[in-house]
């Protein structure tokens, strides 16, 4: 068995260890029914090797999660179903608990705050630097919080207050405050023997900052160049005064786009005065980046949040619910457009059994515009200038696949019914309705924008709604002019 | 007018430079169309001025971009339609164009290189590091190719060879050269002054490895820990032993997955036998996750790849044709599946009227089971003992959403028609094709996992089939039996 080491390990095949790790919980399961079973009516020496095999499993267990990274076991927490997560997480050595509980996702960080009492929680938190803390803030209970809060330091008291007060979507929510600085005045060797009084530097401090008398932000200095100088250099003649600065209150995306488009591996926030507030690490921008691409995807699929896929059927259900409520009106109105032209079906079948094309493919052809459309929305490429010129463009590939795919459809109906002027009605429709969707496919996320909404929520069940409903008017308008006498 | 500086400036407000340049680029275009149109008839005087003029838009235009960075002009590149691109892109100093090549998306790249003849491609190849031209190389003619592979030292020919190697998801294509490497045996001094020869340490360089006498990893050093220790320290007693290797073989999802789990800013890459090949490096994988990510929802919406936003309408149009192609399929079958129905149809036209409800929320109950179950799956949450467990979560979770939502369907089919029989149709229908709608939504991803293929794409385009299909031969086949006498 190996020795729990005072590094944690990083995982070479997670899956590997996930299945381990849910063997062991097998084994022990197993174990312990047999022990719950056998215990009564047997003798002492049985429950005795149960005993001893039992605890076997738990210390192996236990062994393998101390060896393992933090992120690592959230991993496996979030794989785990309810009761063996919980049991897991008691396992997990209490000084963890706090990192822990910073890697796992919000669904089930709620699962395991919930398996957690007052003390415990607090003795978590307490493990955590203020940005952290503000990140469990909303799921931990208000007295949970005033402990925390007084166990904190002036500095650190301070900390947490700013960074509970930035909005979830800003810079200031993904700053931290474990920033280095320095004054420019100084040489790398004084730096040097500041820097040597450190255990240990922050994680990502690939600068360190340098600021004036006042605190304000003057330049940033790079470990890189600080190695590659001899010591009696002065700040000031090496540091960068070039520097990308942030803002507390500047949107979070922002931020990211900077990142990946500058490659920076961390940068300075300052506030109005130009003063030194914080920083930001591209690890948490990285997971930025993918929380925010993964409820775009969650959101496009009509899901509120992310869902642990353990949770209780009733809460999946109630994530789902917002979603197909919406798009059962939305399906209930198409149903009266279609109501409206009962007469005209009923003399002309047909017409049921070709609608759904003429609904169902405009609603793909739009829903294509919106997506580009949404992208290029986010990447802030679309201005008063070329506005009308990608209106004209969407506009202009809707007619070419009305030509194109309705004059497919048209003939399609034409060699089912042998009659030419449904075929021209079906071709109609189809161009008609692929128009329209391009319309509002790119007019809905431009419209949403300018209100200053998020255009990726939404803009696809209002898409829908009206390719169903207007296709269902348009090709059976079409008909009942052209094809019932 | 602000001098060009030799350190490119970071942009603050993006958008605002956009419009800038836009706002130059008319100036200049209208000035030009001026004097088009007078230099025929009129005095050279007037000329003389519009040259002048012209020439200090022009002049404007280049020393504003001059200043700027590489990523940022890639991003002013990215949302001028192809003219003014091509305008701009002349403009700037062709010692850049290999820098702002790596920075731009492919469509955007292919109109840039398109626009460039065999001797500016090959030079600004020629800036490159062997890792980057790789990553180019697919977009290159081959003379071009030719010309860079004669001009590169021996040690670079072999790393672009090995990068070149490498499919496009693997660590491999993810991985650059750039990295510095010491042995064991020496102090922080030695290491000191062996790094105080290079003028600047490559990006993102956050340790140096440690190899021994084979040039296998034995260790990585990060730079902070030679920033606060003695220079008489001995790599050997500070390096880490303990570090995500990966390798170039391995997939670069894997990679990502490792630097979002361990806030890596740096990986070194190794081979079979241990010896270190090269490193991976977090800004390449932030691109990466939002290129993937972006791509899921490009294939989501049933577009096969990111688009320029002012490519051709042909061009644009080819990008979304197979996708609609496929829908029209599908939408054909459907519609023979009504089809099957007529008779039942034209005895009771209400059923034409509630169809499209039990096909569409079916479609979307799915299209949210599938979408949790492909995100379970590409985080390896999905095991052989939890898989039996989500589909009947999953299956509970359809029935609840069959027996509410088909519930208010069917009460809506009896308060229009006042029909018992109809309502109780309506309802099971829905409950049957929720239910199958789940079983598939769960059961494709599953199976085209299990088959190696990627299950985000083309997993919704089958998934809309089945329930559209399904759900009409459901509906209208309870009819036919319980309604029709």
């Amino acid at each position: 068995m190996t020795e729990s080491t005072n590094e944690p390990r990083y995982t070479e095949n997670m899956q590997e260890s996930l299945l381990h790790i849910q063997n062991l919980l097998e084994k022990h399961a197993l174990v312990e029914g047999v022990a719950h079973k056998e215990a009564l009516p047997r003798a002492d020496r049985h429950a005795l090797i149960d005993t001893l095999v039992h605890k076997q499993h738990l210390t192996k267990l236990r062994a393998k999660l101390d060896e393992m990274h933090a992120a690592d076991i959230a991993y496996v927490l979030e794989a785990l179903p309810i009761e063996q997560r919980l049991q897991v997480w008691d396992l997990v050595k209490s000084e963890r608990d706090g990192e822990i509980l910073i890697e796992v996702s919000d669904s089930v960080r709620e699962s395991l705050i919930a398996s957690m009492n007052r003390e415990e929680l607090s003795a978590a938190a307490g493990q955590l630097d203020a940005d952290e803390i503000a990140d469990l803030a909303p799921d931990l209970p208000q007295n949970v919080m005033r402990d925390v809060f007084k166990s904190l330091s002036i500095e650190d008291r301070e900390q947490l207050r700013s960074a509970m007060s930035y909005s979830e979507d800003s810079v200031g929510a993904l700053m931290d405050f474990n920033m280095i600085h320095v004054r420019d005045d100084i040489t790398l060797e004084v730096v040097s023997r500041y820097l040597r009084r450190f255990d240990e530097l922050p994680d990502h401090t690939d600068q360190i900052f340098v600021v004036d008398r006042d605190e304000r932000l003057i330049g940033v200095l790079p470990l890189k160049r600080i190695v590659i100088n001899e010591p009696d250099v002065v700040v000031s003649d090496l540091m960068h005064t070039e520097m990308k600065l942030l803002h507390p209150d500047e949107k979070a995306d922002k931020a990211a786009q900077a990142f990946e488009r500058y490659d920076l591996v961390s940068a300075p926030v300052v506030d109005e005065d130009g003063k030194l507030v914080g920083r930001v690490t591209v690890n948490v921008v990285l997971d930025y980046v993918r929380t925010e691409s993964e409820s775009d995807l969650l959101n496009q699929a009509g899901l509120l949040e992310e869902e642990d896929i353990f949770a209780s059927v009733w809460k999946s259900a109630k994530n789902r619910w917002v979603w197909l409520a919406l798009n059962l009106c939305t399906a209930f109105f198409a149903s009266r457009v279609i109501g409206s032209f009962e007469g005209t079906i009923e003399k002309f079948v047909a017409l049921a059994t070709l609608m759904p094309i003429v609904a169902g493919i405009a609603g793909n052809s739009a829903n294509q515009t919106t997506t580009i459309i949404i992208r290029a929305l986010a990447l802030g490429q679309i201005t008063q200038a070329n506005s009308t010129r990608l209106l004209l463009k969407e506009l202009a590939i809707s007619g070419l696949n009305g030509l194109v795919w309705g004059g497919v459809a048209g003939l399609f109906a034409y060699y089912l019914y042998h009659n030419v002027a449904l075929g021209l009605v079906m071709t109609s429709a189809m161009l008609l309705n692929l128009i329209a969707g391009a319309l509002v496919g790119l007019l809905i996320p431009m419209a949403m924008h300018r209100f200053g909404r998020d255009p990726a929520i939404g803009s696809s069940v209002l898409l829908t709604a009206i390719t169903d409903s207007g296709g269902f008017f348009i090709f059976l308008g079409l008909a009942t002019i052209f094809l019932i006498n």
